[in-house]
Order: structure tokens, then C-alpha cells, then sequence
């Protein structure tokens, strides 16, 4: 999205002296031409690695922050003394909120993230909870995601799947320039929805799987804790969360902007420009 | 909206060399003429089409996501395990914020719904739901509505009639686009509002009805589920919600908007515009 | 505040012409002059008719929703089947906030509101509940504020002061329109911190007064209910809201708009506007 | 950050006539000058004196009302009576969030906060608590910050410092006025993200330090306990949170912000201004 903003930004800069001729008009947005997926001068430049930095340290903080609360809640003896479920999805829901409002580069940081670097902040993260409390880690299973034995494959894959469709298709709807040209809503609010779905598909599927749609966070989760169950259900946590997304990347550029796209050109031919 | 917010549009455009001059009065409103309730042009646009789309599959995750949770909650032994009545009104409530939220047009989505797509959306959710996990679907109920034996019929209607006015008395609020032409605070919060509504509707009604308020959720639901009870009760979930709506409506428009009218009238007298 | 920011308006089109020379100054805010308390050709607005209306409404479907929760919160047997203190609070708060959301005017619904028209919309609120459900209503304590017989009186009426004194402040910092003027966030987010103030208040003072600051919900709580102990302790809820508004209005205009003021009046100098 | 605004004002000022010609350029930001640690005109200023005393009041409230909230769970004998763990994270990220919002200059009062000032607010607080309910208060811990027996001192030594990171980098996030230029969502959510900062780390700390992140709140707390485990463990809550903030202002500046210096820096270059 830098990229696209960028070029919107150069777009609006040589259409500067139309400006305040057709000042209703400001608010409309064209879609910048195509960009190379991967943009290389980019490599060279200290925001390339700050936010590699950046995605590895949110990364660290949302596994050690949530696998806290997770341990924190199993731990307690008295039942009045936890968070509760409700408080787990809370957590998470809240710490994806926090930690998007705070990446400025919403999309950047969400939709070609650095799967790599995110899967070393969540090993590190998990491992420091282990460091501190080693014994309780153990006992209460880590954080690590393995499919409720009362559920079967097919109901953990299916779940994991919707589940990162709702997450994703918020994050598209989220960081689309052409909305955020037109609705003052949407960028202003977009850490809240983004975290709310996190925190509702918590909800829903913490009983099921214990909540992936996150291959990074299953992944530091799978390597700390390190036992069979994990590693043998771990593959739902990679295809369900690719399939889901995928889908809602799909479904998002295909049907639900594929329409913009098309009523932008019939408004873009009757105003003449 | 749509049709208003082009009307509004064209407004400004005619009036665009007086812009500079009286910019003060900018933010001034006037009601567009009155459209006609079907805009036929329209049945020809994929913009048409796509909102149906973005309905069915809307209603389709709202139902999957919260009925997952309803049966989440009530499939567990151990009482800490659950979200609770209050994980469930969350579920419903943020769902409900999502997805407002990511629909861009947020009363083209819900003053003129397409109810027998949303009522499509809201079976296949259910189903999706039900053919994950039959066994607790069965036995857990469904999601679908019912009066709970303790209460009358009375108790369930007039909860579903008020639960639906306080819905949809916040979604005229939240879109009236004089309002949001005055205070910036409506356009930018407004799907938080419409999410906490529903929110609040549930935490009062659900011990009542389980708490409708939206009839294509509870017609999804009651189809199938399709057990004798919901079905006798049903006629409740589809008067409830009209009659609600419909004094909310009037409320609306005949004492909140009136008001404004007749200030805007004189005050457009005195500046002479 | 309806009257402020007509004047504001004035101002602002008297001084229309220096608009663009001064731009970077746009922004800063000068106090209208004082206005009469109680501004008489608004009785014969329709505007004035609407306040009171919508205020009655507002009321009526406050007290409606919260009683409504409290008792379906108190008269379910199974507690994993129950909203839970947290629930009563959210409904009271998120209802604050939706209603304060949906009258556009918020500082003339909140601090200068008519109380008579409040009570009988908290009346009729709370009757609406008895009707529906009587025995429940008298079984359950209706919602009535007492205080806990765990606790002395003066430790309610403490609990109702700082309560108020919290509020307050909220609701005169969300509608200040000097703070409106330069900082973003404060007029945009307006209804949120008032509803998470009486969420909050509610956490923290249920437990020993039920939670009054409000005497027309206290009021109507206290009618439809009529019994001895409420009576009793009624006054609290009265002089307490009462002494905590007070507190907040004196901090709030003595302590710190005297600040800015002082602040304004040096910059303007210095300016020579 | 006042002074940094004033900075930011008096270079618009002087660059006031570029305005219209370089409109898309409007919205990049460039640093202040350097300004030096106190800015000691301000100490003959009213706003100076009336910031203390805003923040003395804040954390007094502060105090008040999550000690109360803390009481008041652990005093009901009947669990469902009780807020929870849950109720008491949300009283205080909540209370966090409330009084962000009503101090308008966010930053002045949480990143060179008066210490003592706010310690004193944090006592008169908690002391507020014990006047209205001694034995309640001594019985039920008063709200004091110790290590749970079950976890050693490394943990919530960890706990502490990892906590206020997460706090002090979202502080630091919503307060960057780099940020705030170009980002709509920034200043408008800010108090938002630092409320649930606080909120999610209670969440994953209180049952291992009851949660501290803040030496006024600790401290307040165990002078008036002033029992011997709280002022045992009482360095960790001094340490814990100098130690996370620190690290969180290194971060902050020595990485996030770096980049984008750089990044100005060059555009800057090109730009040629």
C-alpha cells in the first residue's frame, strides 16, 4: 500500500492546478497503476528493515502478551479468580487492535507481511513465557493450537478456513484506498473492526481449535510447546488460514471491488475527465 | 443513501462557485427531492448485483460465527470453558459491527435490505454450522428463537418490538446524512453504535427470546432447526421486528427530522439562500 | 451548547473575509459571549418540543433495556446462563453511549436536561417492564437503588458523589467546544469515553449502591417499585448526583478552562486579532 | 508536545504563503527544532499549575475507582455477584481511556508526567477508599501490588517490564506527531489503543503482580496497606516499569522513528525545500 500511496500521492500532485475547480470532485479515487509485487529499491532502505524490526517485535509481544493470559486463566484454581474465555478473546482481539493501531502502515504490515520474520517474533515470544515460568508452561498446555478431540478435522479445517475469511476480508475492506477516499469511516476506525473480528472468531472457534488464523502464531506456539498433538494437527493451521484468506482475497477483489471498478468508469466517462 | 448521496452531490455541484464565498454555511444541509423507493436504473448495474452478493454473504458468516458460539458455549461441561451469555452478546454485537462496517454503503445494507437473500445467507449459514457438527447442533438447539417457558407470549413480543425499535431507531441515526453533514462525530463512529445496539438488545433479551430483532436470522435458524417449537413461535420474530421498525420509523422521521426541517427552513429563510 | 455554536458561527461569518490569510489561525477558538440561561424563543421552536420528546424516549427505552437485563440477569437459575454484574454494566454503559450517540445534541441532552420530562421517561420505562412482567418485577428488586446493607450511608453517598463527579467531567470535557476546536479526537469519539464513564462507575460502585448518577433513573426505579427501603434511602440519590455535578461544573470551568482562558487571552494579545 | 505543537504552528505560519500552492504537500510533517527539556516560562503560567492539578485529580479518581472496583469483587460472597477478573481489567483500561480523553494534551500528561504529584493523587485515592470502608479495605488487600507466592520474582520482575513496554509504546504511537500528520486514524483513536493497552495487560498480569505498569498506582496503594509483602516486593514496581519504559523510548525513537527521519530526510532532498 505505500506504494499505492505514493502513487496516488504523484497523481494528486500533477492534477494539483485542477483542485479547486472541481473541489466535489476531490474526494473521488482512481486506482494507481500496477505495481510490482515486490518493490526492490525498497531492499535498500532503512523502512524495509524498521519494518521487518517492527513485525518481529509485535510479533514477540502478541505471543508472550496472549500465552500469558491463556496460562494465567488455566493456572487459577478458584474459577472466579480467571479471565474466563470471554477475557482470552479479549486479549487477543485487543492486542491485534493495539498493535495494528500502532504499525502505521496498516496493510503493509498485514497483507504481504513477513511470514518469517512474524514466525521468529512468535517463537521468541512463547519461549520467554516458558523462560519465566517453565513449570506452569508445561502443565497448561502453551498457547499451542491442536483441534478439540470432541470436534473432528473436518469441523477444525472448516472453522479455521471461515475464520480467517472474516479476518481478512475486514483487512481488505479496511485498507482499500479507494474506500478510505470516500467514506470517512473507514480509515479513522480501522484498527477496531480488524481487532473486533479477531476477537469474535475467538469467540466462535476457541472451543473448536483453539483459534489459529495465524500460521505465525501456531507455528511459535507448536515449536516451543513441542509435543505430538500439536505437530500432528498443525497443517490445519497453514492450509486453513491460506485457503480462508485466499478466498477472501478472491471474493474482495472479484466481486466486491470488480463493482467500484466498474461504476467509477461509467462516473469517470460522464464527468469527462 | 446512494441516490441521496448523488443528489447531494449534484447540489454541490451547481452550487460550486458560491463555495469559497459563504464557506461558513458549507456544512450546511438541504434534503435532496424525493426519490422514487425502487431506482430502476439500477437493476442494470453490477453495483446492483454486488450489494445482493455482499448480503448473502454477509448474513452467511453472521449466522455461521455466532450460532458457532451459541453451541460453543452450551456444548462445554466445565462452566469456566464458556464464553458466556455475555460472549454470545459480544459475538452477535461485534459481528454486527464488522460487518456494517465493512459494507460501505452502511444503510443501503440496512434500511433497504434484500431480505429473501439475507433469509438464503442466513440458511446456508446455519447449515454450514449444522453440517460441521450435527450432533451438537442437534442438541444444543441451533441458535434457533424461542420464548423461553418462563415468559408469555406478551413479554417475548413486546421485548422483540422495543429490542428492534432501539436497533433501528440508532441505524436511522447513524445515516441520516443531515446529521452527518453537522457532527463529525455520526459518520465517523457510526457502525460502533449500530454494533453495541445489538449488543445491548441481546444482554436484555436473550433470557426472554433468545433475542431475534432480525428476521432473516431467526427464518435461517427456524428452517433448520426445524423442530416444532421454534416454528409456532416464529410468527413472533417476523411482527416483532415490523412493528418495531416501523415505529422507529415514524419516530424518526415525523418527530427527530421534522424538527430539523422546520429549523433548517427558517434558518435558510433568514440567510436568504 | 446550541446557543455557543450559533454564536461561534456568527463569529466565524463576520470574520469570513480574513478566512484565507489567516488560515493556520482558523483553528483556535474564542468563547461566545454569555448567554441568557434559559433562551426563550426556543419555546416556541419545535426544535425545544423535539428536546423534550426525545428525551422522554431516550429515558423510557434506558430504563427499559437496563431494567430488563437485571432482572433476566437475577432471575436465571443457572449462573453460566447469566449476563453477570459485567453484563449489567456494559448494558447500562453501551446504552449511554448509543443514546448519547443518537441525540445529536449532546451537551444540551446531558447537562442542561429536563429532569421532569427524564423521570417520566424513566417511569414509564420501568412500568413497561412491570407490565410485561410482574412477578419477576417485584421478585427481583426492579432495579431500584438501595444501599447495600453491607455498607453505610456514607459510604453510598460518597460512592454516588465521586460516581457523578466522574461523569461530569467526562461529559463537560467531551463538549467543550474549545476543546472541540483543536484537538481531533475530542468531538469524534464524544459519545464513547461518556458511556465507558458510566460503564466504569457501574464496576465500581454496583456492589454498594446498585448505582445511581442519575436521579431520574433513581426516580423511576423507586415509583413502579414503591417499597419502604428505596424511599429511605432515596435522598442519596438525589443529593449525591447532585454534589458530584457541582464538584465537576466548579473543577471543570474553575480549574481548568480558567487555564485556557487565561492561555487564549495572552495568544490573542500577542496576535492583535 | 506543547511545545513541539507550538513549533509546528509558527513554521506553518511562516510558510503560510506555499499553502495553496503546494496543497498535496500540506500533509508531510517535518521535526521541530530541539527544545530543551523544561521550558521554564511555562512555570509562571497558569497552564503549568493547572496541569498538576489536572493530574492530581486524575489519579485520584484513578485510584478511587479501581480500589473500589477491587473491594467490591472480593467482598461478595456470592461469585456470580461479582465483577471478575474481567470487570476489574476493563475498570481500569477503561478509566485509563476515560481520563486520556478529558486531559487534553495527551501527551504532556503521560510522557513527562509529574511523579510526585501523581503519587500524592494515587494516596489521596486509595485513602478515600479506606476513610468510607476500613474494614472491607484491610481485609480485602486494598488493592496492593505484590508477586504471587506461585511465580518468582523474575517473573513478574518480566511481567512488569514487559507490560509497561506495551503501554509505553502505544503511548509513544499515538503520540508521535509525525504520525499524527499523516495517519486520520491516529489522533482521532488515540485515547483508544492506550486504554486497551492497559486493559490487555491487566489481562496477562494481574494473576501474576496484580499489575502495576504505574509507580503513582503502586505506590499510592502500599503506603496506605502499608503492610510488609507490598513494600518487600515494592522496588519491582519502580524497576519493572523504568526499566520497560525506557526500553519502549529506545525502541520507539532508535528504530520506529529513525526510519522515517531517513525517509523524510531523502524526500525532503528531492523535494528541494
Amino acid at each position: 500500500m505505500t506504494s499505492q500511496e505514493v502513487a496516488a500521492k504523484e497523481e494528486g500532485a500533477s492534477g494539483g492546478e485542477d483542485y479547486h475547480d472541481h473541489a466535489p470532485a476531490a474526494k473521488d479515487y482512481r486506482d494507481p497503476p500496477p505495481v510490482p509485487l515486490i518493490d526492490l529499491p525498497e531492499l535498500g532502505q532503512w523502512s524495509f528493515y524498521r519494518a521487518i524490526i517492527a513485525e518481529f517485535i509485535a510479533t514477540l509481544l502478541f505471543l508472550y502478551i496472549t500465552v500469558l493470559t491463556i496460562i494465567g486463566h488455566n493456572s487459577q484454581p478458584d474459577p472466579c479468580a480467571r479471565v474466563g474465555l470471554l477475557g482470552i478473546a479479549w486479549a487477543v482481539g485487543g492486542m491485534i487492535f493495539v498493535l495494528v493501531y500502532c504499525t502505521a502502515g496498516i496493510s503493509g504490515t498485514l497483507t504481504h507481511s513477513f511470514l518469517p520474520l512474524a514466525s521468529l517474533g512468535a517463537i521468541c515470544g512463547v519461549a520467554l513465557v516458558k523462560a519465566f515460568q517453565e513449570s506452569y508452561y508445561t502443565r497448561y498446555g502453551g498457547g499451542a493450537n491442536t483441534i478439540n478431540p470432541a470436534y473432528s478435522t473436518g469441523t477444525g479445517l472448516g472453522a479455521e478456513i471461515i475464520g480467517t475469511f472474516v479476518l481478512v476480508y475486514t483487512v481488505f475492506s479496511a485498507t482499500d484506498p479507494k474506500r478510505n477516499a470516500r467514506d470517512s469511516h473507514v480509515p479513522v476506525l480501522a484498527p477496531l473492526p480488524i481487532g473486533f473480528a479477531v476477537f469474535i472468531v475467538h469467540l466462535a472457534t476457541i472451543p473448536i481449535t483453539g483459534t489459529g488464523i495465524n500460521p505465525a502464531r501456531s507455528f511459535g506456539a507448536a515449536v516451543i510447546f513441542n509435543e505430538e498433538k500439536p505437530w500432528d494437527d498443525h497443517w490445519i493451521f497453514w492450509v486453513g488460514p491460506f485457503v480462508g484468506a485466499a478466498a477472501a482475497a478472491f471474493f474482495y477483489q472479484k466481486v466486491m471491488r470488480a463493482g467500484t471498478n466498474n461504476a467509477f468508469w461509467s462516473f469517470s466517462n460522464k464527468g469527462g475527465s
